[in-house]
């Protein structure tokens, strides 16, 4: 403690518990553009005096604080809100103080006693006389004549001068603020553009758009390929990495270790003869077709997202140029990736702990700026987990610094606390456990954590029902109706999805071998020919669920997510709301892909705004409409014909009143 | 984001959530003399490497850190634990790495390959030379030693001078520490005596230590009352103020505005002709009496807590000697206590915001030294909330730098956050609300929340059932039982509680008038006569308890506080379990004062370490042995017999083995 000399012991306020902060102001909150952030925090002193209690808030680019009142809330927490409207940086903070003008007023409307109004009323004229030394032109004219009102006017309970509107709306203006207190962190937001908050996804090799399955897809191809995606109603278009492909080592089709001649290998064994990290697989085009393509994209209003991996193939330049980036063996020769006893041999990773570690992490940077250089504004990062934690904070941050408007994807499978961690560091979306979260319990659990914990703000999940390393086990099974729950529920429980196409439209569920989630023929070791016209093809299915999502404001966000009880553990329920209150969906969803399934929905009719009035059930997939009233309702879903509603909730129901020649 | 050439980027260990924790680090937790301090963290790197944790901590007047190792408690949790054995502050903090030459070892057992093994070994002989470029002395040599062997030795399969339990050893002595993640906290401890954690209080009036009603009682007197005191249990005596009281505008009796000449006054209207704070009122005695009457209290096991009540009455030597200390009203007099239109005009109260603060706050440490000074080592603080949190945070860390040993009650009965932040500044322990929390859900909400949230680490409750403001309107209305029961539940919910005699063990019931919460006849304002031989006095039933509470170490702590349901809203059934787990307390109350209630208690077998056999409930109170078994055992208790069982839990009830012909 400081000994007395040392401080200001008068500053009589304390602030407590602000939110939203995560880890003590470590990192940052996140927000979109058009988002409110809603701060409160418990602030309160001793004693009985007036507080008065501001949010001050900036954007990076301003350097004066903003300053908003914040209100009592009850049991001494106070609160307010302000707008997110430009990108990059916000911080935001507190003051607040016991204003003495104002703890007397209060007093005063009290006081009974003559005699002690009289010297009350002298008191608050020196109060006010105060506020008239800081102010200046006909604030400072007028407050000085207030002050000599109440020096002079009659001695009287209640006095109307003592207590009137104008001079607390001058008080106010100009508040004695030397003891107040400053809460000691300026706390972050991080304002992203609305992508990073809604976002729809398909990935695809490029390779694979061919007619033959012996030719090798172009950005050409690619190009014919775009209105296709765009028609499902998809606004990300993310490619695997089309980087030169490494020929040592090599994997053929199916990861075996030998390839043919014709194998065309994994696009994440990066970098050969032609380049590395920014150059293009000669196959796919040149930089022209490449910048061709992002324009295409954009003219169908989609952003291409390009793959970063990491990682090295071993021909990339990077190997013979720069081998202090790497780990050496004992023998001289580079370790190539392994966790024993398994061995990656066509890998080489970088070691992120070389001495020379500032040049690669430099260089790394550089991959990154290039693309953006190019036209590129979203990433899907390989693998983050296996990379240190201190170097995507220092990338993300310098990449933000100049592109605020960058979207970064984690493809962070790995154990809880690292995921979130990734997100903490600036990530914008991550990958997560959905595609493994199949049963109600499940879904409720997991889906629960990630929007009522402290995760909701800085955790944005993207859920993807597959992925070219991940043929979930409920899609081998399940058969058509698995594939249309799946992305039906990826795409209402989360603002964010994608798939991995055509292999989900076409329904693809074959594995290499029983028991894995690995592709057979997969597309990360072959080119796949792909028959997008096929008559049984989801495409329509999907691109009415996209409609509906960009129709529907609650499908738009995350946080205000709430399940609902259904006495059937293959029915799932939930309702969401969108930050305005305005559009209310709710979902049900029969999570057993091989029988109708019938129950009773309980509904939180508060929740809803609903009363005892019946109200209408619009269908939005099937155009079906269903009068239910009060809490619990009948649902009953064959999934053979379609394993969910996609209810939109329409609360009026016509009545007599509304018959013509009723009055 | 700090530029590459000004950090060190190969930090990879992140620490995040440490606990326990106040409000980011900025207050310390409270431990006693004998208690650990259990320490968890969420501990991870990127990747797989091999993690080692540090618990580093020291007392205060260590300049070194000791070090713990934490161990993994699963999910990226690690935890340990380090015992409290002094007085005063402790600091403890996380160092973590991860370790290349174990990251080596646990991929060496796994490692199959032939030449692959051959490199690694020679790897590992590296990591172990430079462990010996660390070392000294014999250790140096062994390490160098094993690094050669490393070298020599034939590639096999979990080769056993690379797994060698030795290496192992000294590796772990001489770590790389260089990239180690340094926690950025140094969080504080204050470690109390035991008393901070358990006390049993007994406050009265010295002046009504008298044998009859107009005399005035002497410090001479209390000490022939002091026996009294001891016999039933209680080891910390608590004296209102001793003080000078003012003359002006004294109170008279039942708090009547004109006194009369025989008036006492109010002990709180604290300072007189005689002299102030630091004086003692003339008719209680000397300083020398009063030293007298601290060495009695000693004597019989039990420490005299003086009232630390911070205002002056009008007559105050420092009214006359600092009016720079007080507000003055406009017409140049000093302003009175008051809370308009509400007036309290025997009460000055001090102005901590005066220019001159530096100087009142420093006399006030003053006053606290002073008796400390005199042998006090108690003190029990008067309205604390009514000054500011940074006056009471800069005085008590003054106090505790020279005298740890001391303890401060707040008497802080005022709004949720406030008693919680007065606690977190310093004080030991706290006034609460349970004067109001008479029903079962009122009970168990309360003290639920008091356990098992972050309050637990800082915040130790003192429970009063009555005080000289407070005659709880339960007593008022419930008789004998009532008297009984409350005094029970203070006595086991409380590892701390006091009461306010002899009106406490007397079952003094009447109110000044209906409705209210004040004594008739009240001891702050006149001299009372009480006849403690009466043979309805409650001293024997109080005297068993404090008993019981001696002889159970459950009893001596508030965390393992655990309710269990009873089918019957009068009856709140909850177990109190010892850090060690060796002595499990279960207390059945019934609520009801008027009626016998009965129902069957639900026990959480587990959480008592009971299995299917049946065990022995010994009431402690009446020496009644109960036979039970299972979860569901019947209660039933007569509030006009006792209000209260007070169960030991034996575990082992004699089976047909402990016969001794049985075998």
């Amino acid at each position: 403690m400081k000994r007395l000399q040392h401080f200001e012991g008068r500053r009589r306020v304390a602030i407590e518990n602000v939110q939203p902060v995560i880890d003590g102001g470590q990192f940052p909150i996140k927000r979109v553009i058009g988002q409110n952030v809603v701060v409160e925090a418990d602030v309160f002193s001793d004693g009985q005096g007036a507080l008065v209690c501001l949010l001050r808030y900036r954007h990076e680019t301003q350097t004066g604080w903003r300053e908003l009142a914040m209100t009592p809330l009850g049991a001494d927490r106070w609160g307010t809100s302000f707008a997110i409207t430009e990108l990059g940086r916000y911080y935001y903070t507190l003051t607040a103080w016991i204003d003495g003008f104002f703890s007397w007023r209060q007093e005063f409307t009290r006081r009974r006693d003559a005699e002690d109004i009289g010297l009350a009323l002298q008191a608050g004229a020196q109060w006010v006389a105060a506020a008239a030394t800081r102010a200046a032109g006909n604030d400072k004219l007028q407050l000085a004549e207030f002050a000599e009102l109440l020096r002079t006017v009659k001695p009287e309970a209640g006095n109307p001068a003592a207590l009137s509107e104008t001079l607390a709306r001058l008080m106010r203006a100009y508040p004695d603020r030397t003891l107040a207190t400053d809460y000691p962190e300026a706390l972050c937001v991080w304002a992203e553009p609305v992508k990073a908050r809604y976002s729809t996804w398909y990935e695809f090799f490029p390779r694979s758009c061919v007619s033959d399955v012996m030719q090798h897809g172009s950005f050409a191809e690619c190009e014919k390929r775009l209105p296709y995606v765009a028609a499902m109603g998809f606004d990300v278009v993310y490619l695997p990495p089309i980087h030169p492909i490494g020929l040592s080592k090599r994997k053929g089709a199916n990861n075996s270790l030998q390839a043919g001649a014709a194998d065309v290998g994994s696009p994440w064994a990066i970098g050969g003869a032609d380049g590395g990290h920014k150059a293009i697989h000669a196959q796919l085009g040149t930089l022209a077709d490449f910048q061709s393509l992002l324009m295409k994209a954009q003219e169908l209003g989609m952003d291409i997202a390009l793959d970063i991996a990491f990682q090295c193939a071993l021909d990339h330049p990077y190997v013979r140029e720069h081998p202090e980036w790497f780990r050496q063996r004992a023998d001289g020769s580079i370790q190539y990736a392994e966790n024993p006893p398994k061995k990656y041999e066509d890998i080489y990773p970088f070691n992120f702990e070389t001495e020379a570690w500032r040049e690669l992490w430099q260089e790394l940077l550089d991959v990154v700026l290039y693309w953006i250089e190019q036209g590129v504004s979203i990433f899907r990062v390989d693998n983050p987990h296996t990379k240190p934690f201190t170097f995507w904070e220092w990338l993300l941050a310098e990449v933000k610094r100049e592109h605020p408007e960058i979207i970064f994807l984690a493809e962070a499978f790995t154990r809880p606390k690292v995921i979130y961690r990734l997100s903490k560091l600036g990530f914008t979306q991550s990958y997560n456990y959905f595609p493994w979260r199949n049963t109600k319990s499940e879904l409720e659990t997991y889906f629960t954590e990630l929007t009522s914990t402290e995760a909701r703000e800085y955790f944005r999940p993207n859920l993807w029902p597959n992925t070219p390393d991940i043929l979930a086990e409920y899609l081998q099974f399940g058969g058509r109706p698995a594939f249309m729950l799946r992305l039906a529920l990826a795409a209402t429980l989360g603002a964010s999805y994608g798939i991995y196409g055509p292999a989900y439209e076409l329904m693809e569920a074959t594995p290499r071998e029983a028991g894995g989630e690995e592709y057979l023929d997969s597309e990360k070791y072959q080119v796949r020919r792909w028959d997008i016209d096929r008559a049984d093809s989801l495409k329509d299915f999907i691109a009415r669920i996209n409609q509906i999502r960009r129709e529907n404001s609650a499908l738009q966000q995350d946080q205000r997510l709430h399940f609902l009880p259904v006495d059937n553990e293959s029915l799932l329920c939930f309702a969401k709301i969108a930050e305005d209150g305005s559009n209310i969906m709710l979902i049900v969803a029969n999570l057993d892909p091989h029988h109708s399934q019938s129950g009773w929905v309980n509904l939180n009719l508060e929740l809803l705004g609903l009363d005892d009035k019946p109200f209408q059930m619009h269908d939005l997939l099937t155009g079906a409409r269903f009068l239910w009233s009060g809490a619990r309702n009948y649902v009953e879903l064959n999934p053979l014909v379609s394993p969910v509603h996609i209810f939109k909730l329409r609360r009026r129901v016509r009545t007599e009143h509304d018959f013509d020649y009723f009055l």
